[in-house]
């Protein structure tokens, strides 16, 4: 049964993956042309396959509704143009062992196509015809600028507090990873509470998700890690192991802030296994991963339900 | 009465301002702080006058309803978004006498507040609780990023022929006014085929006032355009003059190619002139007033039908 669950989504995420290639088409060659660079960004497709294993968890009915691909859709989208524009950001020249947008078609090339994929998600969000719908999306993306935002407001701040960090990834990755569990349910017509539920697990898988990924970025180097790493030191940006290593010993603030003046991630590397707190966000992730797998104790006898579950429970294996 | 609906229309995008500052604002002191730095951006409020006159052309009720204000509020908000991100295309640091966001907050700040504008734009939109209007201004978002994109797609291409600009500027530019005024109509209950006429206007002066602009950006020095000129030579960008030049006599091609090579708008305005191709921009810029006017004539015995006429003829007077 839990192969079957597999195969129906392998199945569905062909489907959106069908509708996404459709939806990008233009009548225009330079359109279409700056899109194909989108395959390089394209990736396991988290989001969609969280929207749709929430509908399938709430739903006897396999047979999947357009709106629902849709619904995946967009959220692909979005998370697509943040991935895009995080490149501008990040000047970065390498994703996923291709070369980003703005290196082959510069900052401008990225920046446009970013503003396309989002207002594309935004279009293809409204002929759902559901303004709840588009409501909630609105505020998501929202959410994901603001944490964005103050993101940068807080680069090179060495007095960020935890409660600050945490309140920043919940902005710029667990809210849309939230959404997109919400959305599912809310389209496979769960009840508030199960909608509620769905929305505390995508929140804590989101926010586990990107400790990790932080996590990644300090302990691995490119090659294991298939992207540049160190990038934030590079950019002054604090996280978790940082913050608690500073909380629990004020005393380190100088040397620290002279490792993040220059960017040297083997000097942080050798802080950090100093004040053993990489096994702090270890155990932090595990205890959202918890946290997640708990809240969805209701739809777990559903075979998608488990699903979800195994999923979260991916990201407790050590980096 | 002319001077009732100038009055009328004051009052009306004050409150326009009202709602945008209140949308806006967040729980965030950083993005409210980034948002400061919108005031720069904030010009005539154009797309706004737009979608409130055309309202008022088709509806006799004075009292303008809060769906009017955020539709308003909208156009002016993806307005903005594209501002701030041309800003980023254009690496521009003088925007209306002021400072442009990404000199102060570097190219990072300035892709996120555009990112938000548009997703608040977005959000904005859904409130009003009309799925016609989101997916009309999804078309619309969706259209004018591929405006750009395929501009983008032209730079230093002298071969650029005269309708592929005009279908360059009828997306980025020309739609959204052409929205605007639609929008108005629509929200004012307007038959279709009024609908559509304001669609025809909103078009002929959206093209008008794009051609008009590259026109300044040629013809006048920064003092007197109070931003600075000459960024469409130094981007390799061709505009009405230079085509209708080169289509004229295509022995000006080595010529052009190393104007536009070495960004010297001395030289590309003396060519023009010798060429005398400004006056065929001004005489095309005349040709769409006067399609505006007429397009609109079922309208113009109402003061706010007047008023769009008047808007209209004012992009006739000579750069």
């Amino acid at each position: 049964m839990s192969s079957d669950i597999g195969v129906w989504l392998s199945e569905e995420l062909r489907a959106v993956d069908d509708l996404l290639n459709e939806h990008l088409k233009s009548k225009h060659a330079a359109v279409n042309d700056v899109c194909q660079y989108l395959s390089k960004y394209r990736g396991k497709m988290l989001r969609p396959s969280l929207v749709l294993l929430s509908w399938r968890s709430v739903q006897d009915n396999s047979e999947v509704p357009g709106s629902l691909h849709r619904a995946a859709g967009v959220v692909e989208l979005i998370h697509l143009a943040t991935l895009v524009h995080d490149d501008v950001l990040d000047e970065a020249d390498i994703r996923r062992g291709g070369q980003t947008i703005n290196s082959l078609w510069g900052n401008e090339g990225a920046v446009m196509l970013g503003d396309y994929l989002l207002s594309s998600a935004f279009h293809l969000c409204s002929t759902i015809q559901n303004t709840d719908l588009n409501i909630l999306l609105g505020e998501v993306t929202n959410t994901l600028c603001a944490g964005e935002l103050v993101q940068l407001y807080h680069r090179d701040d060495l007095r960020l507090e935890l409660n600050e960090y945490y309140q920043i990834i919940n902005d710029k990755t667990a809210s849309l990873i939230s959404a997109s569990c919400k959305i599912g349910g809310i389209l496979g017509g769960a009840s508030e509470l199960v909608v509620e539920s769905l929305g505390i697990f995508g929140r804590s898988i989101g926010t586990a998700f990107q400790i990790r990924d932080d996590l990644i970025d300090i302990v691995l180097d490119e090659g294991s890690a298939g992207k540049p790493t160190g990038k934030d030191v590079a950019k002054g940006k604090m996280t978790l192991p940082s913050i608690v290593m500073l909380e629990n010993d004020p005393s380190c603030l100088p040397e620290l802030q002279k490792t993040l003046d220059s960017g040297d991630l083997c000097r942080l590397r050798k802080m950090l296994v100093n004040s053993s707190t990489i096994p702090v966000a270890q155990e932090k992730i595990q205890l959202l991963v918890k946290e997640a797998v708990n809240s969805i104790q209701a739809i777990q006898d559903a075979p998608a339900g488990k699903l979800l579950a195994n999923l979260a429970r991916q990201l407790s294996k050590p980096v």
